[in-house]
């Protein structure tokens, strides 16, 4: 084991050698409590120990001890893509060491990388489904074998051990196989792709770790490579699926398969970054736009269809049936960090917040041992209770679930929790730049050579709205405190002055000390917010934000004998804010069957009107057993 | 060829031996003219032979001449159940044989029956793409092999042609197959059932045009057979997709793969009638009357899911995306008949209409040469233009294609069309019954004796609601006219007098004679359709109607610069008949693209207001080119 502390071996998940901001590494910057302090400890005490235990249990692990063995192409345990779920694990492992200093888990995670290590043949390839006798020979399904994607996590999770300060074994695994991928699909390689993107913004990420060009020229080929329509299609995926359609730098929006699309955007924005190509940060900038404005939840998530896991066309964005992956959010924060450090945008770490807050957060249970996969906006049915013991399918509607076939979601729900305070903040050459609010301390040394902390006290935020920077610096620095674009009236004083903001943020210059405190004050009151009438599936209802939370009604709050169908939303009554949702005022309607649903008139039958309703944030409801839910509430006209 | 005259081979595609009443085949009722006399010359001048040369073109059909050869196992072509389409072409040939005298078409039959007739296997078994060498083995796949569907399909097209008044070669390859099956599924045979339903009713029927109790026998086994949970699941389709969840006899709704859900209930009800089985009648009526009430589209349309073709949870019918396939509705209409002859309740009568007019009917192009496979109800952009000589994915999003890689549907109407003339009209032992309007000729001899012939003039239906019937009788019979449950204010008289209405049909009771017409009056004037509030992706729309039409606004009648997604509507300014649909006002509002679509107010930017415009049939829509459209209009507020 080597500790490092060359530079370019230090940083978040994300470390670009050009762009606007510069993220913090877990060296410059740690959550020190508070919600998301909560939450990783969460993450380190339960989640990352359930995906352990359940991957252990099922064989997934056991595919690499049978690979070394010789055996694994008797018997294989789960889908092409499972080696994908130990290597995020691994990510995740890798990030809360960094984060925290635990003997244990730092023992566990060793004879983990040992045991996948062992099953790495001669020159290098590493992959438990593909190339041995009685296996399909290796690269014959680029389609649906997921080789290169299962690489790329292991990519990931080399360079999140690098950032963490160790360079042993499994980077080791991974710069021999990232070699041999070169010889195999590089500039004198095979002319071809892997059917899910994620290799390529992994190859960056590995190649800026360990300093090689040759995997961020091969990231380069591979984002270059898509869109030639050479991927084979099916009856049910086309080219489109695959973003195989038409070149990264052509596309107008984000399509196809959700996930897919955020990975490849992530590594499009990467490959950008290090060649310098304008042209195609700004085609990638373009498609998160579009996507933005008429292809995302309220929540952050993206990707509308079961079918597929694939984009809408534009406001087809239903709430019921929303499919809204917990692995396309997690691509999505990945999109708009990359775009956020290239650019320094506001709108992307706004995009950030909403998302982590809501489509990723509601993905765990409060427990840590059941996640959702697919995160419905509307629930109208009560679903049933998984089994403890079972596996689920990958996206059924129900109550979230320990495991699924396709469990892609809670090992990514790990890494990102374990990283999640790489987010937090940036700095550039003047200062740094808040731009989430958490319990935090962050400490680093601006290019010029001055130093500068911030102890951030979040407080009861996302709940409460008053937050303190005590920051302290050798020289005169700026710091930059995002302020949300929902906190209309939200305001940044320092030295008893309200602070001006420009494109976004809250810009104080000072040489800092702790005696002169930065208060943030935000308006985290509840709001009422209209959907464009665009989006037909949520025509004449509102919904209730929070600060940066979405609020939702639970038929677990509703009187007996009705059901969140039910609710008739009057807006103009007065919202008021709870602990930790708002209140509202319905009308209750009545269940009036009818035999035919077209009528001639469209009379509802009033039940009760003048109803108080608690709003409880999206992310934590169907956590006291089946319940229904709508995000959008009915308004009552 | 055998001509028979034995009264249980006639009869349309379904002859209960019991039930409240009785169907009439085509040598007792025919269509002669009119709105559906054009399709029916639509079907029978190009699509029937759209398909044939199709099918010819690319191998379908030479995978019957493969089989006799012993060739078929190197090369098969299409999916696992193309031999049924064959089949249904074969059916609708039949039926168009029976309606009209065509040499040429008679013997293009019989060579296509000859070169059916010669894949047949020497123990009866009869499908190309299992059980010879190099082929999987007969039956090793019951989930996905499709063979008993395709069985059922053959039984089916065996099934037209005796009731066309032959008994030849296709009978004869039926009844072989038949008597296999029943050996290697019935009681002494195999414990299973097949993943697609259709054997079950085309069993029964194949039962009753032959008198053989055997496969009246083996049909009710089947029926019983499912819901046990045998059929083997994947990640994505588990029993409920199959019908397998639960015994037809106990579920409380239709579920799953709505062609399966609604080809299972059709063969549930002629086992019902046939055995006398009152409890499974009545678990089928319960079945259609939620389904109806909670799962169809305004069109008739049933199944909101693209994945899988799966019916929706109650109320969960999103307009866009709606995948209403083509054949569900086909299958609805088959149910409907069903029920309709058992219990003689209108309401079944009436989702015919709806049905046929709307969800089916919008599927052919106006030349017969194209198809709809998924329905929408509303279609955001503008489709791509399939080209004329290449396969579909078989439910893309577009224009209507020629042809699909799953090409269940174009068949499918071809057999409809042909036998359309069969939901006329029933009769049994007191007089007829009028279902369906259409120029039609009516000669049948009551159960007593007394002969009865009616001629039905629809004039100008379903636009105009004038409607003739002149009937002549040896005796007192009784003729009844249903009144559609949306005819509100339509009126029937009678020697002058009004008719009163009973149970939805004005009963007419006479010695008839051609100079004492029977007059009906239905009132086709647009009226406008509210959804239920529970149908959420709806909500604040309206829809409009014209007679059994639905209506729907196409970009092609809007003001350049303008899509279907700006209208809102005036409900309130009145809404006139126009030749063909309605007129009705709209507001136009401006596109207004925010970047984010969640927003604290929820104005609109209104551009025109007090526009004109012409909603046309939904069935006509797509005709003239790429378009987007729209059933449900949101309403101006």
């Amino acid at each position: 084991m080597t500790d490092t502390t060359d530079r370019t071996r230090l940083g978040g998940p994300v470390n670009p050698s050009n762009g606007r901001l510069r993220p913090l590494g877990p060296d410059e910057l740690r959550i020190t409590g508070g919600f998301w302090g909560e939450k990783q400890e969460l993450n380190a005490t339960s989640i990352i120990g359930h995906c352990l235990t359940w991957m252990e249990r099922i064989g997934w692990i056991g595919n690499f001890d049978r690979a070394a063995e010789g055996t694994v192409a008797d018997r294989h345990d789960g889908i092409e893509f499972v080696d994908s779920e130990v290597y995020k694990l691994l990510e995740a492992m890798a990030w809360e060491l960094g984060r925290s200093d635990r003997p244990d888990l730092e023992a566990t995670y060793a004879q983990l990388v040992a045991r996948v290590a062992a099953a790495q043949e001669p020159d290098g390839y590493l992959h438990t489904s593909f190339g041995r006798a009685g296996q399909r020979p290796r690269y014959s399904d680029l389609e649906w074998g997921h080789e290169l994607y299962c690489f790329g996590h292991l990519f990931q999770a080399a360079v999140a051990r690098l950032r963490g300060g160790h360079d042993d074994l499994l980077v080791e695994v991974a710069r021999r196989l990232a070699d041999h991928v070169y010889v195999e699909f590089g500039p004198d390689g095979r002319d071809a792709i892997c059917g899910h993107p994620e290799i390529e913004t992994a190859l960056v990420e590995l190649g800026r770790a360990l300093g090689e060009p040759r995997y961020l020229e091969l990231a380069r080929i591979l984002v270059e490579r898509r869109g030639r329509r050479r991927l084979k299609t099916n009856l049910f995926q086309g080219s489109e699926y695959f973003l195989d359609d038409q070149p990264v730098r052509q596309a107008g929006h984000l399509r196809g398969h959700a996930v897919r699309a955020m990975y490849l955007a992530s590594g499009a924005v990467d490959v950008a970054a290090e060649f310098g190509d304008d042209e195609l940060l700004t085609a990638v900038e373009r498609q998160w736009e579009s996507t933005v404005a008429r292809r995302t939840y309220i929540t952050g998530g993206v990707g509308a269809h079961h079918q597929n896991e694939e984009f809408g066309t534009d406001y087809e964005l239903p709430a019921d049936r929303a499919y809204a992956e917990t692995c396309a959010a997690i691509g999505s924060v990945m999109l708009s960090w990359r775009l956020l450090l290239q650019t320094g945008d506001r709108k992307y770490a706004d995009l950030i917040e909403r998302t982590l807050y809501n489509a990723v957060l509601v993905s765990p249970r409060e427990d840590g041992k059941a996640f959702y996969y697919a995160n419905t906006l509307h629930q109208r049915v009560r679903g049933s209770v998984p089994r403890e013991e079972e596996l689920s399918e990958r996206a059924e509607a129900s109550l979230r679930a320990p495991w699924f076939e396709v469990s892609c979601c809670p090992t990514n729900v790990a890494r990102t929790l374990a990283s999640v305070g790489s987010y937090v903040a940036t700095a550039d050459a003047g200062g740094v730049q808040i731009h989430q609010f958490a319990d935090a301390q962050l400490s680093t040394v601006l290019d010029g050579g001055t130093a500068v902390s911030v102890e951030m006290q979040a407080g009861g935020y996302p709940f409460e709205g008053a937050i303190l920077l005590r920051a302290e610096s050798t020289e005169e620095v700026a710091i930059d405190v995002r302020m949300p674009a929902w906190a209309d009236g939200g305001r940044v004083e320092f030295d008893g002055a309200e602070v001006p903001v420009q494109n976004g943020y809250a810009v104080v210059r000072a040489r800092f000390s702790p005696d002169r405190p930065i208060r943030i004050e935000l308006p985290t009151g509840p709001r009422l917010a209209y959907p464009a009438a665009g989006i037909d599936a949520v025509r004449g209802t509102v919904a209730v934000e929070r600060g940066p939370l979405v609020l939702c009604a639970e038929s677990t709050e509703l009187p007996d004998g009705f059901d969140v169908d039910a609710i008739r939303l009057h807006e103009t009554e007065g919202i008021v804010a709870t602990e930790n949702g708002a209140r509202v005022t319905v009308t209750l309607v009545g269940d009036a069957p009818s035999p035919w649903p077209y009528r001639p008139d469209g009379v509802e039958a009033v039940d009760r009107t003048g109803v108080p309703l608690e709003l409880t944030p999206y992310f934590r409801w169907a956590n006291s057993g089946p319940s229904t839910m709508r995000v959008f509430l009915p308004r009552a006209l």
